[in-house]
C-alpha cells in the first residue's frame, strides 16, 4: 500500500484523479505481453510536462521507484512494474501537439497512439514509417522506450530514425531538451538517441518531435511459397542483395505453415508450401512495375513454388490472411509462447533457421519462426506448457543456444522488442563487462538514486 | 617539451618512430582548418586497437591530454590541440578490414579516407552516402567525431545514420564495443550514436562498422538561377514539399554569385542571376525523366531565370563550375572567413537569408551564404581582415545575431561542421542549462579526468 503521506504528495502535485490506488486498476496496470504481473502501489496519470517535473519531485523526496508506461504492449516487461512501484501511465499525455506539413515534422506527446500519428501524418501527404504490430494500439512513448520497428523497417529504418528532438524529466527531477526540429543538428551530445531505446531507465520521455516523410503513392504485394525453409532464407538474401529495398520481407518458417494450416487458414497455399515471404514495394504507381519486377526476379529460384502478386486493396489483405492468422493459430500449439525477435547479418539467415530446426528436434520443442527477414530480424517462439518444469527447463536450455547462435552469426539478442526484465540474463552474453560498466555509469548520472524502471534493460553489477 | 619519461612511455606503449616530437612535426600538427593553431608536445601515430589502449593508459598514469586527429581538415577546432597535450594522428589506422556485400556493411579502422570507403564500396555496386567538401582527403574518424554531412545527407542522412557499431577506447583506458553489424539491434543503450559527433571528447574511436547502399544507378544535374535570394529560397521550400527528395539541393546567394563573377568565373549565367540552385537526382534509370520533371515544375515559379539540365559528365562538370569556383573566389574577399553552417526549418529559410542580407548591410561586412539548403543548413561566411579590430567586433556582434535568428527560427547552430573550440561561446544559446549538466556528467564518466579533447564540443561548468 501507498504510504498515505506519499498519496497525499502525488495528489498534491498532479489532483485526485490522476492518482489512482483502487485495486482492480491496480491490477490492470500490473502486466504487460508478458506472463508476469506486479501489483504497483499507485497509478499516475499526468496530463501536462510540468506534472511530469512536480510527480519525479515527489518520488525523489519520498525514494519511490517510478515505471513509465505506454500501452503496456511490450514483450519484455519492460513496462512491468517492479516491486513497490508507482506506474506513470502517460495515457492522458495523448495530444499531437504541432503537425508542420512544410517542414515534415510532428510534435507529440508521448501517449499518443502510433497509427494515430501515421494517420494524421497522412492528411497532410506524410507517413510515419515506424509500424510496430501493435501500432493500433501502442502508444509513442512506448515506441520511443524500446525504439521499436516493424515490417517498414527493412527500406525505412526504424523509431530511432524518426526522432528529431526530445524532452524528458531525468531521474533528478531535471527537464532536459535534446534534439532540434531540422534533419540535421550536431550541437552538444546526442541525447535524443541515448533515450531512444532506454527502455525508461534514463528519463521520462514527455514530448517528442518526430521526422515525416512523404506518403508513398502506391503499393504493390506479393506472396511467395516456397518448398523449404532454406529456400526462402536465400531468397530473402538475393532480395537484399540487389537494388530495390522492398518496403516490407517478411519470413514465415515451415512451423509457421503448419500452424496456420492446422487452425484451418490459409488453405488457398499450393501443396508442399514449407515457407512463406510477404514481400511489399511502394513509391510512385508508375515505378511499381520496374520494382516487382526486379524483385520477382530475386525471388525465382530453386523451391520456389507459387508468387501471387496483388495491387488492389481486397486481393492485398487476401494475401496477407495467411500471416495474420499466424498469431491466433500459435496460440493454438501451447498455453506460452518465449517470444524472442533475434537478428543475424541477412546472409547468415539460413543457417540460422536450420540451427533452430535442429533445436527444436534435439530439446523437443514446437519452435516457430517469422518475422522481418529483410532486416534478419526473426520472431522466434519456444512454444511451451509452464506447469511442464520439465519441458520448460528444456526450453531455457535452447533458448542460451539459440542466443549463442546468433552471436556467432554476427547478430544482436534483439531487433525491435528490447531487454526490459525477460533478457537482461543474457545481455552479457553479447556486451562485454567494459561497455556495460560505462552503460551503468551513464544510467547512474541520469538517475543516481535508480528510481526510473530499475533493473530492466542492463544487467545488475556483478 | 614532452618530459622525457613520458615520452619514454608512449615509447614503449608504441615504437620509437610512432612517437614525434621534431619542430616540424609539432608545426604540421598544430593547426586545423581555423586560423588558431597550438604546438602539441608530440604526435602518436597508433597502428592497431591495442596500441590506443596502451597509450591511453601512459596518458592516465601521467595525466597527458589527448586530442585526436583524422586528417585536420575540420573548421570548428575540433582537432586543434589543446595547450600541453599530445596529438594522437589515426592517419596509420588506415585500413579497411571488412567488405561484407551481402550484408551490405563495411569495418574500417579511423584513419580510412571517406572517399576510399566510397570508392570500394562502388566496386560492390554500393555507395557509402555521407560526402563531405573535404571527403577525398578527411579521414572517417574525424567524420565520425563530428559527424560530418555533405549535399547528400539532404535524401540520404548524415554519418550517424550509417554507423552500425563502434570500438572505442574510453579516458579510462577500457576498450568498449558499441552497437552490432545488422541494420536492427536495440541491446544495450545506444553508446554508438553518443560517441558520433561527440568530438574525441568521450573516446578515441578505433574501429567503425559502417552501412552501406546499393549505388544509385543513375543521376541528373539541374542548374537553376533565379532573380533574387528569396526566390531561391522559395523553390527550395516547393522541392522539399513534394515527393521526390533530390540527392543535392545547393544554394548560393546573391554575395556568393558576386564573389564567382568577380573572380572571372561563372560567365554563362544569365544576366540579372542573383541566386542559383544546384538540384540532383538519382535512382534508376528508366525512373529519372519522372523525377526530373517533378523537381522542374517544383523549382518553377517567380524569379526563375533560366534551368538547365545535364546527365553526361562532361556537361554535369560545366555545371557545377559555378558552385565549385566558389571556395577559391570567396578567399579573394577579405583575409580571414568566419565559416558557420546554421540550420533552419526549410520553410524559414527566406527569413533566414533575408535577415542576413540585413545583419550585411547593418554591420557593414560581406556575408557570402551558400549550402545543403534541402536540409536548410546553410554556410554563413562572414569575411573579415583580422587586422581590423573595429569590423572583428562588428563581426562578432553579427554573429551572436545570427546564432540569436537561427534559434528564433526553431534551428540548430551547426548542421555538420560541430562545435570544436570555435563555437563554445554559444552553445548556451541553444542547450538549457540542465542538459548541458548531464552532457557534461556523460563525459565525467567516460573521461573523468578530462584527458580526452578537453575543452571542446561543451562550454566549461559556470
Amino acid at each position: 500500500m501507498l504510504p498515505p503521506n506519499i498519496e497525499s504528495a502525488f495528489v498534491a502535485a498532479l489532483s485526485r484523479e490522476q492518482v489512482m490506488t483502487d485495486a482492480d486498476v491496480l491490477a490492470l496496470y500490473s502486466h504487460d505481453e508478458t506472463p508476469r504481473a506486479c501489483l504497483p502501489l499507485a497509478v499516475l496519470f499526468p496530463r501536462e510536462q510540468n506534472e511530469v517535473v512536480a510527480l519525479m519531485r515527489v518520488a525523489m523526496a519520498h525514494g519511490v521507484v517510478l515505471v513509465a508506461r505506454g500501452a503496456g504492449s511490450g514483450n519484455v516487461g519492460g513496462a512491468l512494474p517492479a516491486p513497490q512501484s508507482v506506474v506513470v501511465s502517460f495515457e492522458c499525455m495523448n495530444r499531437i501537439l504541432e503537425v508542420n506539413a512544410a517542414d515534415r515534422y510532428m510534435v507529440v506527446q508521448p501517449g499518443v497512439i502510433t497509427a494515430e500519428i501515421d494517420r494524421v501524418a497522412r492528411e497532410h501527404g506524410l507517413f510515419y514509417p515506424p509500424d510496430p504490430g501493435s501500432s493500433a494500439y501502442c502508444r509513442i512513448g512506448g515506441n520511443l522506450a524500446m525504439n521499436a520497428a516493424g515490417p517498414r523497417a527493412v527500406k525505412y529504418g526504424v523509431t530511432r530514425d524518426y526522432v528529431l528532438g526530445l524532452r524528458a524529466v531525468t531521474g533528478t527531477g531535471q527537464l532536459i531538451q535534446t534534439g532540434c526540429r531540422t534533419t540535421k543538428g550536431v550541437t552538444g551530445l546526442d541525447l535524443t538517441r541515448l533515450l531512444v531505446g532506454s527502455e525508461g531507465t534514463l528519463a521520462l520521455i514527455t514530448e517528442a518531435t518526430l521526422k515525416l516523410l512523404p506518403a508513398p503513392e502506391a503499393r504493390a504485394t506479393l506472396r511467395v511459397c516456397y518448398a523449404s525453409n532454406a529456400d526462402a532464407c536465400r531468397a530473402v538474401a538475393r532480395v537484399m542483395s540487389q537494388d530495390v529495398v522492398p518496403c516490407a520481407l517478411e519470413f514465415m518458417d515451415r512451423q509457421s505453415i503448419a500452424a496456420i494450416q492446422a487452425a484451418g487458414a490459409a488453405t488457398d497455399l499450393p501443396a508442399g508450401t514449407a515457407s512463406l515471404l510477404m514481400v511489399e514495394a511502394d513509391g510512385v504507381a508508375d515505378d511499381l512495375p520496374r520494382q516487382v519486377a526486379a524483385l520477382q526476379q530475386a525471388l525465382a529460384g530453386e523451391g520456389m513454388l507459387e508468387l501471387q502478386q496483388a495491387t488492389d486493396k481486397d486481393a492485398v489483405t487476401a494475401l496477407w490472411l495467411a500471416r495474420k492468422s499466424l498469431s491466433h493459430a500459435v496460440k493454438l500449439i501451447a498455453p506460452l509462447k518465449i517470444n524472442e525477435d533475434v537478428v543475424v547479418p541477412v546472409s547468415r539467415l539460413t543457417e540460422l533457421v536450420v540451427y533452430i530446426e535442429q533445436l527444436a528436434a534435439e530439446y523437443i520443442l514446437p519452435i516457430v519462426s517469422f518475422g522481418h527477414a529483410g532486416n534478419g530480424n526473426l520472431h522466434v517462439n519456444i512454444m511451451v506448457d509452464p506447469a511442464d518444469a520439465v519441458q520448460m527447463q528444456r526450453a531455457k536450455t535452447a533458448l542460451r543456444l539459440l542466443f549463442a547462435k546468433v552471436l556467432a552469426l554476427g547478430g544482436t539478442l534483439s531487433g525491435e522488442h528490447g531487454i526490459g526484465s525477460e533478457k537482461r540474463p543474457y545481455v552479457d552474453m553479447e556486451i562485454d563487462a567494459a561497455t556495460l560498466d560505462i552503460m551503468r555509469r551513464i544510467k547512474s548520472q541520469f538517475d543516481p538514486d535508480n528510481l526510473l524502471n530499475p533493473h530492466k534493460l542492463l544487467p545488475d553489477a556483478g
